[in-house]
C-alpha cells in the first residue's frame, strides 16, 4: 500500500475516533437530558401534588407514570430488541474476547438502549445509566466501523479500509470507554475501564486511541453542557450528570480512621460478594420466568415496577418527620425537585429524611448522600431502612428486559452502607460521614465487580477530590480481596450465565497434563487444492466449522502437504460467484483475478451468507475450483504434543480463531486436527477427561460452600 | 502443588509487592530527604553570604559545594557501578522486553542510584529524581525477586517460588510502578506509568498487583512525611517531594482560550521533538568522549558542572532587581530557603525575579512557576532567559556519568515555556499564568515522553486540580501528535542508542513479504536424545547460543523425531553434576531423579555459570547423557512457510526466546532452524534481504530531514 493509503488509512482510524466520541458524548448527553426532564416532570407533579396534601392522587400519579414508562422500556426490549436488554457490558466483554453474539450491535439495539434506558431509569427503577451507555459506545463505534447500517449507502472508502476484526475490536474498545467517559464525565476512568474491565487484548497505541476518544468525550460533553447553561434544556440544569463536587477543604485523616475504613472495606467485600451471589440466583430465577414468553417478561416488569413503587412511596411513611436545622444554609424543606430536604408528608418547618433518599433521582440521592457536612441530617434507621431496600431493589432490577446498569445502584447502596458504617462506629474518626459515604461506594464497587484502577479514578473523577485517593485505594484493595476469596467478579458471573464461550486469559493447571491431541475431536474434514464443489458444497452443509485446511494430495505434490488454511467465508464467496474450472487439472488461469479484496471483506455483524441460499445445478456440482489462491498459507499450527496449556496461551495472545496440529511424525497425514475457541473451554476438555475433574483449578476461595450452607 | 504450596505462592507475591512499594516508597523518602537537606544547606549558606553582600564568597561555596557533589556522584557512577549513569528508565523498559543487561539491577547499583541521585540533584545540576526512582523501584523489585543479594543467606522458600522469568518481570513492572509513584506521590500515574511506558506485556492480574504495590508507596510515604511533621527531618519541610496546590478555585474555560491553549501544544510538539532531536546529538557526542575512558568522564561532569553553576548564579545578575509588590500575603522579599522573592543582590524592599527562577531547588521553582495569582511577578525577558537556559541546560546535563532522569527537567522547562506563551498570546485568555505553566509542562512532557495517559494523571496527581483535566488532555494529544510527525519518543531513541535488540510490538510490512525461512541462518546444531558429553562442550564452547533442538534419531525411533528444545543453562547444570551414563543405549534409569528443580531454577542476575568453568577428564568426555528428561517437549514452533510478519507476532505477544522452524515437507530433517529475538531485528533482516530497504515501514513523518538540514 502506497504512503497515500496509509495516511487515508490513519486519518480514518482518527476521525472515527472521534466521531465515536461525539456521538457517544452526545448519547449520554440525550440519555441524561431525557432522564432529568422525565424523572424531573413526574417528580414535580407528584411533589405539588403531595404538597397539596393531596396523597393518594400523588401516589396514583406516581405508580401510573413509573408502570407506564416500564412496560415502555420493556415493550421496546422484547419486540424490537432483546439484545438490549440489561447492561450490555456483558456482551461487549465477550465481544471483544471473539464470541460475537447475535445483533448486539445493530441500529435497532443502539436505539432501543438509549431510549428505553431513558424510560426505564425515569421510570425510577432502581437501574443506571452507565451500563447501557458503554453498550451504546460500543455500538457506535461497531455501527461506524462496518461503515454505517446498510441503510445508509456509505462510500466505498468506508468500508474498504475497516473490513477486518482487529480495526473493528479496537474501535469497540475506544466506543465502550468513551460509554463511562459519557456515563460518569469521567474520561481517565474511561480509558481504564476499556483496559481494565472490558478488553482482552490491549497495545499501547490503543490506550492512546482511546484516551483520545474519552477526552473528546469530555469536550463534547462540556460543550453541550455549557449550550444548557442558558436554561434551554427543561428540568436538565445543576442536577444532570453526576460530578459530586464534595471538596471539604482538605482533608486530613489519621491512624484512629483506620479501624473503621477497615472494616468498611472487609463489610464492604462480603456485601459484594453477596450481591453477586443474589444476583446470580435472581437472575437463574428470572431466566426460568423470561424463558416461557413474551407475555412472562412484561408481567415481571410490572411486578418489580409496581413493587419498587410501593416501597419508594411507601417507606417514607415510615420516618418520622425532623425539624429543619436551624442556620443551614440551604432552604428548608426544599420545595421543588432538587435539595437535601424533602418535605413529603410533614409539616412547613419539618423535613422527611428518607423521602429526600427514596423520592428523589438516583443521581440526587447520591449527591445528598455524599455532601459533607450532613452528619446529623439522616437518622441511623432511615439510612438502615434505605440501605437494605437499595440492596435488594438493586438485585431485583437487574434482571428485567429492559436497559438496566449496575454501577449506579452499587453506587447508591455503596454510599448508604458507607454512611452507616460512619454512623455505628466512626464516632472515634475525624472523617466525614460524606467521605464515608464515598469510600462505602468503593467498597461495594470493588467488592462487586472486582475492578481496581478504574473505580478509584471514577470514584476520584465523579467527587474531584484526590486528597482522598489513598483512602480509597485501601479500601478497594480491601474489599477485593475479601471478596475474591468468595466468588467471581459480577461481569464474569454474568458472562457464564449467558453461555458465552469465554476465553480466560490463564490456562487451568490440569491442561498442562494434557496435549493437543487429546482434544482434538471428530472426524477432520480437508480440501485439496482442486476440490469439486460438489464435495465443498456437501462438507459445508453437513459440518458447522467455519475453517477447513487445504492439503495438496498426489499428482500436484509428491507426498500430501499441508497447503493452508480456507474459511468457509471464503468458500461461501467463492461458490457464490461461480468460478469454477471444469476439469481437475491444474488451472492456468489465476482465478484471483476475477474477484477483489472487497469480495472477501469482512461483512457487517448479523450480514452472513449461508449455504443454504446458494444454488448449484447438478452440471456444476461436477466442477472443480481452485482454492489456492484463496488459501491462507500462514495458519499458526502446533505440534500434536504440544502442551494444552501453551496451544492455549498461543491462541489467546495471538487472538486466533482456528489452529491447526500437525503430527509428531511425519508418516501420517499432514494435518491432524483443527483447534477452536471451544476446544479450550473447561466444559468440553473436562468432558473428554472426566478424571482431570478432581484436579480442576479453584482459587484459593473458600468455595461455594460458604454461602450455599446458608441459603 | 498442592493448596499449601498455592497459598504460600500468593501470600508470597503479594509480601514482595509489599515490601518493593515500602521499600520503594523509604528509598523516594530519603532521596527527598537529602536533596532537600544537601541542597537546603547549601542554598542557606550562600544566601546568608548574599544578604551580607559577600558576593565572591558565595559563588565561591556555590561552585565548590557544586563541583564536589557532582564529582562524588560521578566517581561513584563511574568506579562503582557504571550502570547506574542515566535515568534507568531505557534499561527497565528493556529488560521487560526481553533484554537482560549486566548488573543493572545489583544492589551496587541500586545504592549508587539512589546515593548519586541526591548528589547530583543537590548539585544543582539539571536532571531529576524520577527516572532514578523508577530505576531504584526496579532493583528493589529484582532484587527481592531473586531473595536477596547472595550476600544476605535468604532461607529456601523465598528461592523456591520466584525462580522464573515471569514472576521476577512482573515485580519489576510493579517496582518501576512504584518508583512513579514514590517520586510524584502519584500512585495511578505509577500504575499507568509501568503500564504504558515501561512495560511490554500486560495482563489484568499484573494492573491490580501494581496497584496494590503503589498504593502501599502512598501510605508509607505519607506516614514517614508525618513522621518529619514533627519538624525532625532538618530542611526537609513543605518543600519536600513536590505536589503542587494550585486549586485557584473553580477552573473556567471559554472558546477564546482555546486558540492560546492550541499553540501551546502544536509548539510543545515541536520544542518536544527538537529536544528529542538534540538529546540524541549531544548524546552520541558524549559517547565519543565517555568511551575515551573513565578520566574523561570525569572531565565531562566537571566541565558540566561548572559551566551550570556559573550559569545559575551569573544569569540572575542580568534581571534587573523589581520593587515588592504591596498587600501581598507573603513575605518580600523572602528570607531563607524558600518563596518567591529571592533578594538575591537587590535592595531590602526589592526582589529578583530570576533569582527566583534559578537559585533554587527544581521543586521551589516549579512551585513558583505553577502558583497561581502571580500573573506580573515575572518580567517576561526573565521567564524567557530561564526557559532557553533550562532547555539546553537539561538537554547537556542528562548524558553525564551519574544517575539523572528527564522527568523534572521536562516539567521545569515546560513550565517557563507555558508561562511565556500565556505572556505573549495568553493576553485575550482569562487563564491565569499559573496553569498556563502546567499546560506548557504537560505539552513538553507530550512532545517529548509521548506518554499521554500517565503524563495526564501526572499533572493531574502533581496539581491535584482535576477541574483542567479535558485542557490538559487537549494539549496531550495535541503535542503529541505534532511530535510524533517528528521523530520518536525520548525512550526508544535511548533504548536505541544504547544498542538493546528491542521487540517491538508491531511487525514491519516488509516482513510480510518474506517467510521465516528466509531468515533463518547460520548452521543449527542439534542433539540427540542421547548425547556424548564432548560433543555437548564442543558446541556450548564454539557456539553461544542458548537453546538447541533435540533430535532422536535411529534406533531410537523409526526416523529422526524432533523431541524439543534443551537450553544452554540446563546443560551447564547437567554437566557440572556429571550424571553421565558410560553408553549410548537408553538408559533406564530416569536421570532426572538425581536433580532437584531448584538445581534449574533461574539464577538471580549475573549469576551465570560458563563453559569454560566446568573442567571434564577425557574418559568423562567419551560418556554419554540423556537429554529427554532436561528437554522441554512443548517448544513453540512454526512451519519454514510461515510469514515472518506472523511468527514475530507470536514471537512477541508469547513473549518467546526461541522458536523452532519445522520443515514444510517432511522429507527433510525433522528442524530446519531456530529462531531467536536477533533474527527479527530490523537490521539483521535487512541485512540479508537489502533490496527491501526501499519498502521499509517509515512512520508518516517528515523524516529526519526536516530537522538535519537545519543543523
Amino acid at each position: 500500500r502506497d504512503r497515500a493509503h496509509i495516511l487515508r488509512y490513519f486519518a480514518l482510524k482518527w476521525a472515527l475516533c472521534f466521531l465515536v466520541g461525539a456521538l457517544t458524548a452526545a448519547a449520554a448527553f440525550v440519555a441524561n437530558l431525557g432522564v432529568e426532564n422525565v424523572a424531573g416532570a413526574k417528580f414535580v407533579v407528584t411533589s405539588n401534588l403531595m404538597l397539596a396534601r393531596r396523597f393518594e392522587s400523588a401516589f396514583t400519579v406516581f405508580l401510573v407514570s413509573n408502570f407506564v414508562l416500564t412496560m415502555f422500556a420493556t415493550v421496546l426490549t422484547v419486540y424490537v430488541s432483546p439484545a438490549a436488554a440489561g447492561s450490555g457490558i456483558p456482551e461487549v466483554k465477550a465481544y471483544l474476547n471473539g464470541v460475537d453474539a447475535p445483533n448486539i450491535f445493530s441500529l435497532k439495539t443502539l436505539v432501543v438502549k438509549v431510549v428505553g434506558c431513558i424510560a426505564a431509569v425515569s421510570a425510577s427503577l432502581h437501574v443506571g445509566k452507565a451500563g447501557p451507555l458503554v453498550h451504546t459506545g460500543a455500538c457506535i463505534a461497531s455501527i461506524l466501523g462496518q461503515g454505517g447500517s446498510h441503510k445508509y449507502h456509505m462510500t466505498c472508502k468506508w468500508l474498504r479500509y475497516f473490513k477486518n476484526d482487529r480495526d473493528r475490536r479496537d474501535l469497540v474498545t475506544c466506543g465502550s470507554g468513551a460509554g463511562i467517559a459519557g456515563a460518569f464525565r469521567a474520561p481517565v476512568a474511561g480509558v481504564l475501564f476499556a483496559l481494565e474491565t472490558v478488553s482482552s487484548r490491549w497495545r499501547s497505541a490503543l490506550l492512546w486511541r482511546a484516551f483520545f476518544t474519552t477526552a473528546m468525550v469530555a469536550v463534547v460533553l462540556r460543550a453541550l453542557i455549557d449550550i444548557c447553561k442558558t436554561g434551554r434544556c427543561g428540568l436538565f440544569g445543576k442536577g444532570g450528570l453526576i460530578m459530586f463536587d464534595v471538596t471539604s477543604g482538605y482533608i486530613n485523616y489519621h491512624v484512629v480512621d483506620l479501624p473503621p475504613v477497615i472494616t468498611l472495606g472487609v463489610l464492604g467485600g462480603v456485601l459484594g460478594s453477596l450481591y453477586n451471589f443474589f444476583l446470580d440466583r435472581v437472575l437463574r430465577f428470572y431466566n426460568l420466568i423470561n424463558e416461557k414468553g413474551q407475555t412472562y417478561k412484561l408481567l415481571l416488569a410490572a411486578t418489580v415496577t409496581i413493587c419498587t413503587s410501593c416501597c419508594l412511596f411507601g417507606l417514607p411513611w415510615l420516618a418520622t418527620c425532623k425539624p429543619c436545622p436551624t442556620g443551614g444554609e440551604e432552604a428548608c424543606p426544599s420545595i421543588g425537585r432538587s435539595g437535601n430536604f424533602k418535605k413529603f408528608q410533614c409539616a412547613m418547618n419539618e423535613y422527611n429524611d428518607l423521602a429526600s433518599l427514596f423520592f428523589n433521582t438516583n443521581d440526587d440521592t447520591i449527591r445528598n448522600l455524599y455532601s459533607a457536612g450532613t452528619d446529623h441530617e439522616f437518622h441511623l434507621s432511615s439510612i438502615i431502612l434505605f440501605f437494605m431496600a437499595s440492596y435488594f431493589l438493586g438485585i431485583f432490577s437487574y434482571g428485567l428486559a429492559l436497559p438496566s446498569g449496575l454501577f449506579v445502584p452499587l453506587i447508591l447502596t455503596g454510599a448508604a452502607y458507607g454512611r452507616l458504617v460512619g454512623m455505628l462506629i466512626g464516632s472515634q474518626s475525624t472523617l466525614d460521614h460524606g467521605l464515608f459515604a464515598v469510600l462505602g461506594s468503593a467498597a461495594l464497587l470493588g467488592g462487586s465487580m472486582r475492578m481496581t484502577v478504574s473505580v478509584c479514578v471514577v470514584i476520584l473523577e465523579l467527587t474531584n477530590n484526590l486528597l482522598m485517593l489513598p483512602l480509597v485505594m485501601l479500601v478497594l484493595i480491601i474489599s477485593k480481596t475479601v471478596a475474591d476469596a468468595f466468588n467471581a467478579n459480577v461481569y464474569d458471573l454474568l458472562v457464564n450465565l449467558k453461555g458465552f464461550p469465554f476465553l480466560e486469559g490463564h490456562a487451568e493447571p490440569y491442561m498442562r497434563q494434557l496435549s493437543v491431541s487429546d482434544v482434538v475431536t471428530g472426524p477432520l474434514q480437508t480440501f485439496n487444492g482442486l476440490e469439486k464443489v460438489g464435495r465443498i458444497v456437501d462438507v459445508l452443509k453437513t459440518t458447522g466449522h467455519n475453517g477447513f485446511p487445504v492439503v495438496d494430495e498426489p499428482p500436484f505434490s509428491d507426498i500430501p502437504l499441508l497447503y493452508g488454511l480456507v474459511l468457509r467465508a471464503h468458500l461461501l464467496v467463492l461458490l457464490r460467484k461461480k468460478d469454477f474450472i471444469s476439469s481437475c487439472t491444474a488451472s492456468a488461469l489465476d482465478a484471483s483475478k476475477h474477484f477483489s479484496p472487497d469480495d472477501f471483506a469482512k461483512r457487517g455483524s448479523g450480514k452472513h451468507d449461508r449455504i443454504e441460499d446458494i444454488e448449484l445445478t447438478a452440471d456444476e456440482m461436477e466442477m472443480f475450483v481452485d482454492l489456492h489462491p484463496f488459501t491462507n498459507t500462514s495458519p499458526y499450527t502446533v505440534v500434536e504434543t504440544m502442551s494444552l496449556a501453551k496451544a492455549l496461551i498461543l491462541f489467546r495472545e495471538v487472538g486466533l480463531r482456528h489452529l491447526l496440529v500437525l503430527p509428531k511424525s511425519s508418516k501420517r497425514a499432514p494435518v491432524v486436527g483443527i483447534l477452536t475457541r471451544h476446544d479450550f473451554m473447561p466444559e468440553h476438555v473436562l468432558g473428554l477427561h472426566p478424571y482431570l475433574i478432581k484436579s480442576r483449578w479453584k482459587k484459593v476461595r473458600f468455595g461455594k460452600s460458604a454461602f450455599t450452607n446458608f441459603f
